[in-house]
């Protein structure tokens, strides 16, 4: 096996307090997970390395945090902070700031890796109550103070820089309790700062817990979902990896309670009314630009693993498989939770992974006129009723066979099922050894589909050694989204942004959404007045300027 | 045959032109449908009336509508509209006045069959293109003229007032094309002044008509539906009657175009977006308070009537029906296009206008335990790919059973769906003879529905002789709407208006939507503050001040 000769050292070492590598590390500390010798092949093969290479790490961001940083706060001004929420829910360490205002972005880590402080907040809040939020509310609007919000920390799209620093509310600290479960409208009312694991868990377990008739979810699973929290899914307008069946978290709020420096509310919770434009939509995905949400209503479905079904298929190309998860999105007969649909490189990527390259499931698919640089992966799962999921599994083996669609059994869903949470991990792993890899998404109808991902991935792969998989994972009658994931050896923070700003622009030239649900953050700043217009960026612009005429709101957030 | 020896002697005759009466007449200058003898029987033995209270017709609005108003507009602003539009799209007689500033409302009948003229228009334009509306908008807005919107005129909720006077644009002159039709996003995009049924005609002749490779249908089917516009669905938030299937328009709805006083813009078409708030969602339900919509593209659906099923079960009350309702709603089979609970009062009067009293059927209800004044009636339908149709109907049956639901076929829901449109033109004739039938409407969450039913229902029937039929129509998994027909003898507008006002005040106590369909118009102007929030109105008006600063656009519209 002379493929497999050489396993680099991998890192696996939870990071020292205080330390840069403590921020940036995805997800749980003692948690690891180093790609396959597969997928560090391939890696190897396309980016040209050698194993040497993979001898020395880089940029391990081992260093220890220094306090040095003086924070812009007046210490009056900190100690009116400090009578509002105590003394021990207040923080000015440059660590903790640093903490607090960096998301997980690959130019966030690349910044955190080489030692750089940038853009960080100057006081860290963690409240313990609505009460406490309205207050510190009241104080920065008076003292014109710019305030922050942190839900989990998962912002891939540079949400958490505070360029102008101010106060950062964590809200994960305090503000993560339900507040009202009910069952007969099956919805349930949480504290923003609730954590994906906690909600679904409590949702899970809806008898023990809550006294319930039966078992719910929430029916949302990002990839971040281990580490990001409802209120960041919700202002950031999020979507789950089973978003074609359950909805995006657009589709999955109810009502929301804020609080603005012009007045807190709370919207409706009726199923649907015609009293003129929706507050509770007006306020989905303002990214802390207008308020700070203090608690959502969502949306709840019965929790029936036991009816999931899961299912791949092969296409011959990119087009038979697009063509065929376009017919099983207007088929009207359900959506599927997951669909995902593979490219060509992406396919390949998949097939050495999971080391079927060569296997004799790989000759057959040969035989069949499947061919590698050309084949395309769709899988998938449905849900539901039993009848209905049943129903539907057989409906899209119809639709897959009359596109020429090979079934691979449920096999390889549940292998990617099993590792959908933890794949990110392998990020840390890669960049320690200079290799980076980032994703960038876009929504796109149908009929711009094949111009977009052509345009978007032919820029990728411009750049030499570089891997550019694709997927479209989020299904709609009106189209899908393309999520772009590249690989590369880069180090240099402006090499890495001059080469990403290049894949937005392509995207937004070729009828993509800026993001289909990443949200802004202060990526996509630049773009978004070319993207919305002028006249629809001057609407954001008068509703952030009733909400907030300080401008102390996440100011500049969403371009505003 | 006793029951049945009087037929009063309706009026079939098409209104004269001009007259007070060729206006407020429901749809068809040349159709009529009277109520049935049944039906009959039940107003006069409920409204304690006898054969001479149906013998002579009263405030028929006969009468021409005389010229007698100058319009409010200066002679050198007409020849600058006239500039604009030519001659021949211009009028400002009272009758045109009259005519494109009166909706549907009990309340407009009631005026015009009193010869009132009432909060008219002073001009009523026929744009023939977004050029013209782009130059009429520019010019209210430089002196300061209000400006309305006419779709199909069916508002029942005072929409079409014009206290302030000012410009009427009357948009299915000519705005009544279509734009484009894309079938691989499966979308159709239209000018605001087509009609529901030559919309609906296209889609379902696409393959004729444009050149497509299926049949489709929009899935939005108001009562309305014949006389109303795309645009007026949109902008006032309608429900069709299978919208539990296909959606509100609020989900129907891809993208729009607007022309607003300070500016015009598309939204983007994208299936889905996390680039910040979405103005294509905040402009849905504007009225015509923030600009003129000229454009919207709508999601179409496969129109295949021959997987339709339909059904109708008999539940032994009304708790037991809602039961079921939410059951069927929440079980994730996927929804039936429609579904239509009615009251007790509503399925007795059901049973008696079809004959079916002391029928066969009717005996066995009662053996089964099925007895009038509390059982109630479910009928529905279910739509979509024949599989899921078919899947869905068995397991709304399956839902109906447990709920001691009894099965009575799918002929009284087709009965149902033969008068669904026509059932409008009763109005007319009862009013002949002071026989008041109107209808109000809110959403609700299931948790609310049984105080907001009784509260409603105990206020109309507090007040004599008055028949008051109540059924939900529009299924959430979080809720349902209520929609209260109540019928009874009133001939004086202020104290219909005082009846009306205390049944509306009831809902908005009661955790009601003051509307879930028809909209805010003028009707709910004096709740909207109340209902919506101090708050939460303040948004709009920022919107609405950023949009129209001089307050031209439908002025005092949505409360702003």
């Amino acid at each position: 096996m002379k493929k497999y000769d050489f396993t680099p050292d991998w890192l696996e070492k939870e990071p020292n307090q205080q330390t840069f590598r403590s921020i940036f590390k995805w997800g749980a500390k003692d948690y690891f997970k180093n790609p396959s010798q597969g997928f560090l092949n391939i890696i190897k093969e396309e980016l040209g390395l050698s194993n040497t290479d993979f001898q020395t790490p880089v940029n391990l961001g081992n260093k220890a945090v220094e306090n040095t940083r003086e924070t812009r706060i007046a210490k009056e001004d900190i100690t009116l902070f400090e009578t509002i929420v105590g003394r021990d829910n207040l923080f000015f360490d440059t660590y903790s700031r640093l903490k607090y205002s960096t998301g997980k972005s690959m130019e966030d880590i690349l910044n955190l890796r080489q030692g750089q402080i940038e853009k960080i907040s100057d006081l860290i809040l963690h409240p313990r109550s609505r009460e406490d939020i309205k207050k510190i509310l009241a104080l920065c609007h008076e003292k014109k103070i710019p305030l922050h919000v942190y839900g989990g920390g998962s912002s891939v799209t540079l949400g958490l820089d505070c360029p102008k620093g101010g106060v950062t509310l964590v809200m994960g600290t305090h503000l993560n309790k339900m507040i009202e479960f009910n069952e007969i409208n099956q919805t349930i009312t949480v504290e923003p700062g609730m954590m994906g694991p906690e909600y679904e868990d409590l949702l899970n377990h809806a008898p023990e817990k809550l006294n319930a008739k039966t078992r719910y979810t929430g029916g949302h699973f990002p990839q971040s979902f281990e580490f990001s929290s409802v209120g960041g899914w919700v202002v950031t307008l999020g979507s789950g990896q089973a978003s074609s069946y359950y909805g995006d978290v657009y589709d999955l709020v109810v009502s929301q309670e804020y609080v603005t420096p012009t007045g807190a509310f709370k919207t409706h919770d009726f199923p649907a009314t015609a009293t003129g434009p929706k507050i509770n939509d007006i306020m989905k995905g303002s990214e802390g630009c207008f308020g700070v949400l203090i608690a959502v209503t969502m949306k709840i479905f019965q929790y029936q693993p036991e009816t999931a079904r899961q299912f791949t298929y092969m296409f011959p190309d990119f087009k038979a498989a697009i063509d065929a998860a376009r017919q099983i999105s207007q088929a009207e007969s359900g959506m599927p939770s997951i669909l995902r649909l593979s490219d060509p490189e992406e396919t390949d990527v998949a097939m050495k992974m999971y080391g079927l390259e060569g296997s004799l499931p790989d000759k057959y698919m040969g035989f069949k006129g499947l061919r590698p640089g050309s084949r395309c992966l769709l899988m998938g799962q449905t849900d539901g009723d039993n009848s209905f999921s049943k129903n539907l599994f057989k409906q899209v083996k119809k639709v897959c066979k009359t596109n020429q669609g090979l079934y691979l059994t449920g096999y390889p869903m549940k292998k990617w099922q099993k590792g959908r949470f933890s794949d990110p991990y392998m990020r840390d792993a890669l960049n320690d050894f200079g290799v980076l890899i980032d994703t960038l998404e876009a929504s796109v109808t149908w009929d711009h589909i094949q111009a977009l991902y052509s345009a978007v991935r032919n820029h990728i792969k411009k750049h030499p050694n570089t891997i550019c998989m694709t997927h479209a994972s989020h299904f709609y009658a009106q189209g899908t989204n393309l999520y772009f994931i590249f690989i590369t050896k880069m180090q240099d923070v402006e090499e890495f942004r001059s080469f990403q700003h290049g894949i937005i622009e392509k995207i937004e030239k070729n009828f993509g959404s800026l993001s289909h649900h990443h949200g802004v953050g202060r990526m996509m700043v630049p773009w978004m007045e070319k993207h919305l217009g002028e006249n629809q960026m001057d609407i954001l612009r008068a509703i952030k300027k009733h909400f907030d005429p300080h401008n102390i709101m996440n100011p500049g957030g969403l371009g505003l």
